[in-house]
């Protein structure tokens, strides 16, 4: 690999045209963020190995961090059980967070079980 | 925690009143699956203390693990930087994908970097 391009002729974009992309740190294993793709977009990931994503506020291709430098390196791309959705593993050169986070989930968080609380 | 209801009120549900949620191992890791969740099932969620989501092909609440006892106990619910995504860290009691798979993204791999090939 890099496979050709037919090889994702299989999944399934949704009626948009797009597919989800669930971004995760080859190195730590920490989920940075999600974000869109189609079909041009997954091909030119494919052709850099750095993601690039589909912008749906902008209509526009979206390579990450082309302005930043916090682009992703492209480890493996994993398709789900239905091929409705991507896993790709990837080594950031910086954070995947426009607000300088490493990972996008590091906002909020809503819940945590009971189970996991301390007494402090 | 568990927090109030109201606590989501700000998530950025998609137009079909859904947002996608992804399924991390708390133990390992590994994320397990990407499904969709809607209000009432982030309601449920949160009530159980295990994943619910809304099934997009049968239109109606999926209390993950009902049926098969595979159900994830949820440990915590975090929303990304314009919260329209959810990632919920899970201990797993069995296989996530009904494939009998501990993740739906044992399935495939359609990408390997040339950097990450052996020589095998």
């Amino acid at each position: 690999m890099p496979l050709d391009k037919n090889t994702f002729a299989h999944l399934n974009f949704n009626d948009s045209g797009l597919i989800p992309a669930i971004i995760q740190s080859s190195e730590t294993g920490r989920v940075l963020m999600m974000a869109w793709m189609n079909h041009e977009s997954l091909s030119q990931s494919i052709e850099l190995g750095e993601t690039v994503f589909w912008s749906r506020s902008r209509s526009e291709l979206w390579h990450k961090g082309a302005t930043s430098g916090n682009t992703q390196h492209i480890v493996s791309i994993e398709t789900d059980c239905d091929a409705d959705t991507l896993l790709i593993k990837v080594r950031e050169n910086g954070p995947a967070c426009h607000t300088g986070s490493e990972s996008c989930f590091d906002v909020q968080t809503i819940y945590i079980s009971s189970d996991e609380e301390t007494d402090d």
